[in-house]
């Protein structure tokens, strides 16, 4: 089936012009996913190429480096953001911007970031090489510190604050000290924040950090949008006393009510149709020693949809519960909401077909899902239309050093992306 | 009531010589531990006063002097136990020896270890003022870093070699370090060893840190022994994973057995009859963020009885009950025992019986119980016959800054100390 999809489509390729014909090099670009995971490589295989480290700003120096050789005009911008920009042949369209990240979680994979990176290299380097000229000018954009934050796409949304960039980052730098080190300029943050309408589009291509692609044998998946993600932080307060002395009748225990709290989650969470998701990612327990009945237990409940309206019913469902057992146990229940990604980021419909078409004259298979984890395009997508190419990551791994995508896959996602950047060039107002 | 035994026992006092009339002072044993309470006091009105400390360091200074203005004969073991002699008018026979220690938790209280300290030193001084001489030799033992391992009195059962002080200790200081700081000497420290009868008892006076007198309205604590206390590491291994992108139906969430096994270390220490407590005090998931679903928890399961019999009996129970519930979740569960202080210590039959009659002649009310908390004694008990007094502390509450016994308490538990030491004397072979 494939292979006559193909046959037929390099047909109409070539009846409609040479654009549409070109591909990516797959070879160049595995060369250069595999010549980027070299920075902060460790000896489990894993990826420390944490935001604002010394891998960070090496790997930097190397992509800015490809850029330049690639003839762009390459700036970083005072969020430390990495901008690339090609030129259109209209004076007056505002730029197809497309690109991701290099940094990664701590030990983490090769391919969470680089592959959306790397092809937008690629996806350039082919258009140069095929003189091919688009009407909108180009822009790619290697965002700073997208694991810690999305720090450099917040800031383009102007979402960051010079105070905000005082909290710390994994590298143990400030966000601030490390916008700096990586060649920004915490003062001036505001500054970045663009306009919607500055961007005539936003694309994004990564790996599926799940196992629905996989599993189901699809080798693009077009994202519908980004889930809202939700934070509160549950603090039940007991009474600490002395684990030996205090007779288990006349405890106030507060691991009790946690204890049921974690497993209410998962029930209540499950209970509901849909793909929503709940997670007690960290618990503590004070002062936490093992011959101390805790006087408080601190855990984190994380809730993620499509819908804000139903994170927040199965949330005031599970702020009963936790109420309740709290009662139970005599214990204080707080509850602090921490504001994570409170809406959604909708994928730009328009662009949604754009990509399930390149896709699809391209003889890939598709479906259409939503994104569970957070990426820059969230933050775009207050900026302009938005659009995310999904393509299968093995097993559903991410942030692991086990994460892997196939070099065909990551072809296949770049030429995707490659084509819905010149169909949106012409289809664009 | 009491003032009907009172009278009686004044009577009967008068009839059987000067010694047993003999009373501490309650007014400069007060005053004794108020002033020992300004080492390391903090802003919050606890006491910072952690073994090895500067603050430990000053108190100790503060305690030898006290013992050597008595004319006693005070040194330091290479342990750093501080102990003072008073001889006795018999050259063959061993020591009685009391005491307790002055180092507290972090953030602690005034009385847990200080009572039984300075209570010693306040028998000692009524013993000498009313110049009543005692066949045995009498030996004050303030020791090392109680709170922080028992350290001084495990050196003397011979239970710590030179490798076992390569700990740290709350002080920041290794143990070695530590020992060093406060005049012993890590090196030697295996010469402290004592051998079986080389006391002729020990004793030691305590807070409850329990509410058992003080809700039973009950003057004195007899203590029947100290409680075995087993450690487990319980270790649930899943698999971490992405909370925004791994379907509910996909994770191996170890949170899920290990809050099950909570409730059920609570509900199966509850079902058995008698005083045994479980606890889990300290609970960790791994990576623990609030976006990872944990690929580890690991908790702390402290069983605690007067049987270490009761005591597996119980573990058998609940590590079937973990296995169960992980096998339920597809998670992996280890169990790793650490043994605490295996052996229940039990006091001596003759030495309770001192204890109460003493207590009965002062006219105060007794109870026997057991004592939930590790001691110095229970170590001493390796090496002596071992009794231990409690007196009530308010609330039940220990290792606190709300810690309190008032003086008329501490007195009453003091002149039980002095009037059992008399006792002993007279009975102990």
């Amino acid at each position: 089936m494939k292979n006559y999809f193909f046959g037929l489509l390099l047909f109409l390729n070539v009846s409609q012009g040479t654009a549409q014909n070109i591909q990516v090099n797959q070879d160049r670009l595995s060369l250069l996913i595999k010549d980027l995971s070299a920075f902060g490589k460790n000896e489990k295989g894993g990826s420390d190429r944490v935001a604002y480290s010394s891998h960070d700003i090496a790997a930097r120096k190397f992509v800015v480096e490809k850029m330049k050789k690639l003839g762009l005009d390459v700036t970083v911008d005072f969020a430390g953001n990495i901008i690339a920009k090609k030129a259109g042949s209209s004076p007056v369209l505002k730029p197809i911007a497309f690109g991701s990240h290099i940094d990664e979680v701590p030990n983490g994979g090769d391919y969470d970031g680089p592959v959306g990176s790397m092809s937008a290299i690629e996806v350039v380097q082919t258009l140069i090489e095929s003189k091919t000229m688009t009407q909108h000018p180009l822009e790619i954009i290697i965002f700073t510190n997208e694991e810690g934050g999305v720090v450099g796409s917040r800031a383009l949304a102007g979402k960051l604050s010079p105070e905000a960039l005082l909290t710390k980052s994994s590298s143990g730098l400030t966000q601030a000290e490390g916008v700096k080190a990586v060649g920004g300029d915490p003062e001036r943050i505001l500054e970045v924040k663009k306009a919607e309408g500055d961007y005539a589009a936003f694309l994004e291509l990564h790996i599926e950090q799940g196992g629905n692609l996989e599993r189901e044998g699809i080798q693009i998946g077009v994202v519908e949008g980004i889930v809202a993600i939700e934070w509160w932080q549950f603090t039940f307060k007991g009474f600490a006393n002395h684990a030996g002395t205090t007779p288990m009748n006349m405890r106030k225990d507060p691991m009790l009510p946690a204890a049921k709290f974690i497993l209410a989650v998962n029930e209540t969470v499950k209970s509901y149709e849909g793909a929503q998701v709940g997670t007690v990612g960290k618990i503590e327990a004070f002062p936490g020693a093992g011959n101390v009945i805790p006087g408080e237990v601190t855990l984190n409940l994380e809730l993620r949809d499509l819908s804000s309206e139903k994170i927040w019913e199965i949330y005031h469902v599970l702020a009963a519960k936790a109420q309740e057992f709290s009662d139970e146990y005599g214990i204080e229940l707080s509850v602090n909401h921490q504001e994570v990604a409170s809406k959604p980021a909708l994928a730009d419909p328009l662009i949604q077909k754009a990509i399930e078409q390149s896709a699809t004259k391209l003889g890939l298979s598709t479906m259409y899902l939503p994104s569970g984890a957070g990426h820059d395009a969230q933050e775009m997508a207050g900026l302009a239309p938005m659009g995310m190419i999904f393509i299968p990551s093995k097993g559903g791994i991410s942030h692991s050093p086990q994460e892997y995508s196939s070099p065909e896959n990551i072809a296949n996602g770049a030429n995707v992306l490659l084509q819905t950047i010149l169909r949106l060039d012409k289809e664009l107002p």
